[in-house]
């Protein structure tokens, strides 16, 4: 069995970040069988373990590829200046986007299957002058058919757009645009699991445009669109009225959710899957998870930080990658 | 005490409303102290209590102005034709249409604080050419400043828009429109209960916008009015993230969140409260509530009706027309 090789970007070094890697893999036994790579500051890793009283199990490079995996640290030296926790600064900022930079550039280099990112702050990006809002918007700029999915036990919901005004992406819900999020939905998930999801599509106006009499986006865009994804083999319904189809998804881990804004997908996964979320980008040549939270600098240092939605990344990238999902 | 005059239309004779508002007169001590007059057919009333086997509480007249309330039967006549149960019909849709109508015309004469209104067809209404898609729509002709809002224990939304496509419910988020809704929502529940209700007005776009970058709705149009709400006196926020808004509002039944488009409000009530909600139209010189279900045609007549978001909404009917909401 050739296990999957995934890395692990720290995430902001004064956020939870830390925390959340080092109690999951303290516990090893928790995690799929993998072959990890954490890209990291070893001088944060130290700290953070010794506060919290766990014994990191990383080694310098990874492991040999045993059966039930290995777990390495790829050191990419300290943040510059003084630790600063629990508050955004410049070089945590820096720090952070090398680890995720250094991530990405080996998962693009066929060494990783999948990565996983810790928390960033985007103040922490801005104030370390990194030219993007976030680890999205980078790999957009690397992939622009990157597509941006939620999961969790409750609910699972691939967005059509992201951080677009309200009124632009009305605009973006085409033919064209849906039947690529399709196909890339079918490309990435169909590899992993055959089969394995249902896709409904939300309409985007109230009762779906009700025949045409509340908008005509679900008949003229959405529709046909949905029909060539059927044709092409997907199982599949919609458009559905958006204030049904999360109902009609929710605890049912088979359904996949396509919404078509930002908050018609998010407002239902937020309310149901608060914190216990795992963010996935689709359309890349690898896999990409990550918790569904932030850095949390309220509580960083306070060893409050609850790692499962960490764990729950750590999963998916392991089932998405092995094409076990 | 003056006890409040409460009107109840039967709603379609076809679908669940006579059952469900028969099972909760038959419980007369489960509702609130009251004069209720109930709109309908006694034919249909007497046929729904024989197969449900309950004894009807209702006189031929309103009772005297008892301490416990009274339960009256304003008797419009039979619906014409054979009867119709489990399907839409054109003599059902024009029937449910005079109850509602003369529930409607009683309240504007002064002699009720509040109509709670039995589920009709859409497409009842519609096979009996009545030109009206529904209640609301018949309520927004007569009162252009209606607003639709939705009560549950979990969650309470009143929404600035309902039935336009998105695009257009986009272009209906201005300042103006805004704070007409907030001044109705003011005066409807501030009366009632003075001080009772925090506000929580979302953004309309991600994030609310995140200082401009993704939308600038929230600080032209949003903000001011929220602004100029809370200089009359109201305990309001926002713009928050849509995202955001609705988890802050959960379970916290004093909070009333400000949905800004028919989805946006409804993804949220109808996962967290499908079919224990309440309907309430505001801006009204009388109170109306409605439950938040329809006809449910498929189970019309089989006696497994849940009658309790019929109860929910004589209850708050009750409660806002009695000014101790």
């Amino acid at each position: 069995m050739t296990l999957p090789r995934i890395g692990v970007s720290l995430g902001d070094p004064g956020g939870v970040g830390p925390e959340v890697i080092l109690k999951s893999f303290s516990r090893p036994e928790a995690l799929p069988a993998a072959r990890y790579l954490l890209f990291g500051s070893a001088s944060v890793l130290d700290r953070e373990a010794r506060e919290l009283g766990v014994k990191p199990v990383f080694n310098d490079a990874p492991g040999a590829d045993r059966e039930e995996g290995s777990f390495g640290l790829k050191d990419l030296g300290p943040p510059e200046g003084p630790a600063v926790r629990g508050r955004p600064s410049a070089e945590n900022g820096r720090a952070s986007f090398r680890y995720f930079e250094e991530a990405v550039a080996a998962a693009r280099r066929g060494e990783l299957e999948a990565v996983v990112t810790g928390p960033v702050s985007k103040t922490s990006w801005n104030l370390g002058q990194i030219p993007f809002r976030g680890h999205t918007e980078y790999l957009e700029k690397l992939y622009p058919g990157a597509v941006m999915s939620f999961w969790s036990d409750r609910l699972s919901v691939a967005l059509l757009s992201h951080h677009r005004p309200l009124s632009e992406a009305v605009r973006l819900v085409t033919r064209e645009n849906v039947a690529r999020l399709l196909r890339t939905l079918g490309e990435s998930l169909e590899r992993a699991r055959p089969g394995g999801h249902e896709y409904l599509v939300a309409g985007l106006n109230p009762h779906a445009g009700e025949g045409g009499i509340l908008g005509t986006e679900e008949q003229v865009e959405i529709l046909p669109a949905v029909e060539d994804a059927r044709r092409a083999g997907m199982r599949i319904r919609g458009p559905l009225p958006p204030d049904v189809v999360f109902r009609e998804a929710l605890d049912r881990p088979e359904r996949v959710v396509v919404a078509l804004t930002h908050d018609q997908g998010l407002i239902p996964f937020k309310l149901t899957s608060f914190e216990t979320g795992v963010n996935v980008t689709l359309g890349l040549p690898f896999v990409r998870t990550s918790p569904d939270h932030g850095t949390a600098f309220d509580i960083a240092g306070r060893k409050a930080a609850d790692p499962r939605s960490f764990g729950q990344a750590v999963r998916l990238a392991a089932a998405l990658s092995a094409g076990v999902f």
